[in-house]
C-alpha cells in the first residue's frame, strides 16, 4: 500500500513516534495504545499486521510475534493534529494485553478503588510462569 | 472523589504528563487523545468534566471551556502501565474537533489516501471565522 498520504499527514514527536491506539473493529473496545515510528508504521501498511516500536526495548515490536495474539489491521484514521492514529483492528488470540486480559484498559475506577473489570481470557501465568 | 488510589496506578512521563482517550460512552466511538498532569487529573475527577493540560499552551485546558462542548466523565480505566487513561465521557455539544467534526479521527487512509470520513457537526469558520 502507498504509505506516502497517511505518513505526510503524520507529525512524528521528537523521538520520531507517534500514538498509535487499537480499537476492535467489531466491538469498538479500545485494545491498547502504544508508539509506531515511520518504519513500523509502513510494515503496519505492508503487512496488514500492527507493529509497533517499543520505546522500552527500542526494537521493533510485532504484535503477537511470540504470543501468536496478532492484530490485523482492518482501518487507519489520523486525528486532526497529526499525532495519533487510530487502527480498527481484528485482534487474533482475543487477548491484546499481556497480563490475559483482552483489553489493556482492564482496571476500573469506581468509588475510589481500582478494580478489574475485563474479561480475562487467559492466565499470564500459564504462559510465561 | 478520592482520586488516590488512581493517581498512584498513574505512571507519569518525564514531563509530569498520562494520555487521556476520551470515548463516546453510548457509541464508543474514539473521540480525541490528549493529556493531562496529576493537578488536571485531580480536576477532571473532582469536577466530573474532561480537563487537559494543553502541551502546546502549557497551560489547564478544560475542554469546551469557551466553546460549550464540555466532556462529561461517566467511567475512568487505567491500562496495565499504568502510562494511558481512558474515559468514557458524554460528549456535549456533539463535537469533539476543533474543525467542528464529531471526533478528532475524521480523516481515514483509503486505497492511498486521506478522506474525509467524519460526520461534521458544525463549520468552524461559523465559529471561528
Amino acid at each position: 500500500m502507498d504509505a506516502q498520504a497517511l505518513i505526510d499527514a503524520v507529525t512524528f514527536d521528537d523521538d520520531g513516534l507517534v500514538l498509535a491506539i487499537a480499537q476492535d473493529a467489531d466491538t469498538q473496545q479500545v485494545l491498547m495504545v502504544a508508539y509506531m515510528n515511520e518504519a513500523t508504521l509502513r510494515q503496519t501498511l505492508d503487512t496488514g499486521q500492527m507493529t509497533y516500536w517499543s520505546r522500552s526495548r527500542q526494537a521493533v515490536w510485532q504484535k503477537g510475534e511470540t504470543s501468536g495474539n496478532i492484530q490485523r489491521v482492518r482501518s487507519v484514521r489520523v486525528d486532526c493534529d497529526g499525532d495519533a492514529l487510530l487502527f480498527g483492528v481484528e485482534q487474533v488470540g482475543d487477548a491484546a494485553c499481556h497480563t490475559g486480559h483482552r483489553s489493556c484498559f482492564y482496571r476500573r475506577f469506581e468509588e475510589g478503588t481500582l478494580v478489574d473489570a475485563g474479561e480475562l481470557i487467559f492466565d499470564p501465568d500459564d504462559v510465561y510462569g
